[in-house]
């Protein structure tokens, strides 16, 4: 019997992610019958590389989904909105990279090592979580297993990658500048990010905390499924091109080693431990960048509680934050038979 | 009667802290009768700017150091050591910005406006704290005094200035060669430090921590006066060329409202309160070079404890953090009669 193919659609195709998810669509030798790549109409005519083929952009309409079995969105929550509600209806799979539907409670929000089986049952859309929250998770779920987390206190070192190819061309574009004492635009990020740092991702919420912010404490607490997790986070914006970093302080119910929480890091399926200080070795974006690895070092006794540890979480928010993560939910999908229209 | 005037020696005066200090001494206007400019031997020819005179560089012996009356000290620890005591002993007042003395029993460890009380009875040096730990102790001094301080979390967020002029140099050149394609060395920080961030800073010390760190926990309680306060420390260099930015996240014994602190961080001598995110208003590191406040923002309630704050703290670390902190307290040592040769 031939093995079974689906038909793809990348939703978002010219955007920092969209390229990503074509690339590890191709790398991961996703089992695709058809790839087809679509964006806004102001990208139709571009192509955008997915293996060694060029795909034609096409724009991004429920017409154009008509017969897909898999959709991966990263067009940003308004055409998330507006189009997968219809495709999921007439049969597709999608899996949203966009916060449009993270915390709607019959959208499972997914990180495969972490919550896999929230994906039975799925309404024709399964949420992939924000980057900054499924590099957090994936590190955390191995020592909840272990010592039961209690309370996290996160700040972020986020890459402008974060805010796609446009936040990458500002950092270049403004270092250059103000290395050669030209002027320059701040328009992608909320300030200067050349050179400086920016406590201030995404927009203003409640009570003084960012978006950016509040997805560290409700997409962890419902992808871990630990609805009174206790999570204090600040995010931070970082003048590096790709990765995010997390200094990740937690506190647990019952005592755990650092040596219990290595090894269990080590063990742990999506993780690379580098985790020796004296010899120079702990993970940073600029080595963590292309790689689907959650990296955690740093890992020490938080000596301030009583069961405590501090790590330091990295990993390229466009591959395991992002892309590789929705590529991650279609295997498993198809794996476990969830894929509806096939 | 004529205002007393003091002889001054700044100590590793060609480095970024010591240059700092000459430039501060000359904008505070310390009653100076003479200054000194003090370096390793490797300097002498060299000249330095103390207001619009340039000082010659003499060689820092403890001959040079004959009838000075104070001597603020930025050479590191190995020199601090060798020339402090001996200079002690004659009757200088030595203001140390090395780590050599600051955990000593009978060594005041200074912020004015945190414990300036802890000078009466110098024994003739005063320790000047770590960068990160003054802009710290002073944002969280207020508040303890409200709220009484339990418990501390705090990921630094480190500009390159903090490995001298050396450090901005490596972040500058190894910046341009990547912006350009060309190869760079790696020679003052731990890791290359362009469009990365190194969760190292120092030495590897005990326990996983790095010396760094550690400054955090112990000099904070001995500024503060609290030995048991409870503080988690992750210190990290990121590519910024001035000013040292923090997430600080507290517990407190006893309630304590948003309104409270930013009311008490507002009336506070030395903090600038910069905190409005709605209309992108924050400290950073790139609004706060140069400057002698220490810029506290993002004040908010942390939810997940009891009497919980967070706070984004940031200062130039070569003056508040060093330089300005250093003639702060020579000022005021000079002011309550507590310089000795005089």
């Amino acid at each position: 019997m031939p093995e079974k193919r689906y038909k793809v659609a990348v939703l978002g195709a010219t955007g920092a992610v969209g390229r990503e998810m074509l690339k590890v669509l191709d790398e991961m030798r996703f089992p695709a019958s058809d790839v087809i790549a679509l964006a806004s109409p102001r990208s139709v005519g571009q192509q955008v590389d997915y293996g060694n083929r060029q795909l034609d952009v096409q724009a991004a309409t429920i017409e154009a989904l008509a017969g897909v079995d898999i959709v991966l969105a990263s067009a940003g929550s308004a055409v998330s909105k507006q189009l997968l509600p219809l495709a999921a209806q007439r049969g597709s799979l999608c899996i949203d990279n966009s916060s449009a539907f993270r915390m709607h409670a019959d959208v499972p929000l997914v990180v495969p090592e972490v919550n896999p089986l929230a994906m039975i049952g799925h309404k024709g859309i399964i949420a992939n979580p924000n980057c900054s929250t499924i590099q957090m998770v994936v590190a955390l779920q191995p020592l909840h297993q272990l010592a039961g987390l209690r309370r996290v206190v996160v700040a972020t070192y986020q890459s402008v990658s974060g805010a796609g190819q446009k936040g990458i061309e500002e950092l270049v574009t403004q270092t250059a500048a103000l290395l050669n004492g030209k002027p320059f635009d701040v328009v992608v990020h909320n300030a200067r990010i050349a050179f400086n740092v920016i406590p201030h991702i995404g927009d203003a919420a409640a009570d003084g905390y960012t978006d950016e912010e509040l997805k560290l404490v409700y997409e962890t607490r419902k992808i871990m499924g630990l609805p009174n997790l206790a999570v204090c986070p600040t995010a931070v914006r970082v003048p590096v091109t790709a990765g995010h970093s997390e200094s990740v302080v937690c506190e647990f119910e019952r005592p755990i080693t650092v040596a219990q929480a290595r090894a269990a890091l080590q063990q742990a399926h999506g993780i690379t431990v580098v985790d020796d200080l004296a010899a120079k070795q702990y993970p940073m974006p600029m080595d963590c960048a292309e790689s689907d690895s959650v990296f955690v070092g740093r890992i020490r006794k938080d000596f301030s509680v009583a069961h405590g540890l501090a790590l330091w979480v990295v990993a390229d928010n466009l591959r395991k934050g992002a892309a590789t993560n929705a590529v991650q939910i279609a295997n498993l999908a198809v794996a476990a038979g969830l894929v509806h229209g096939a």
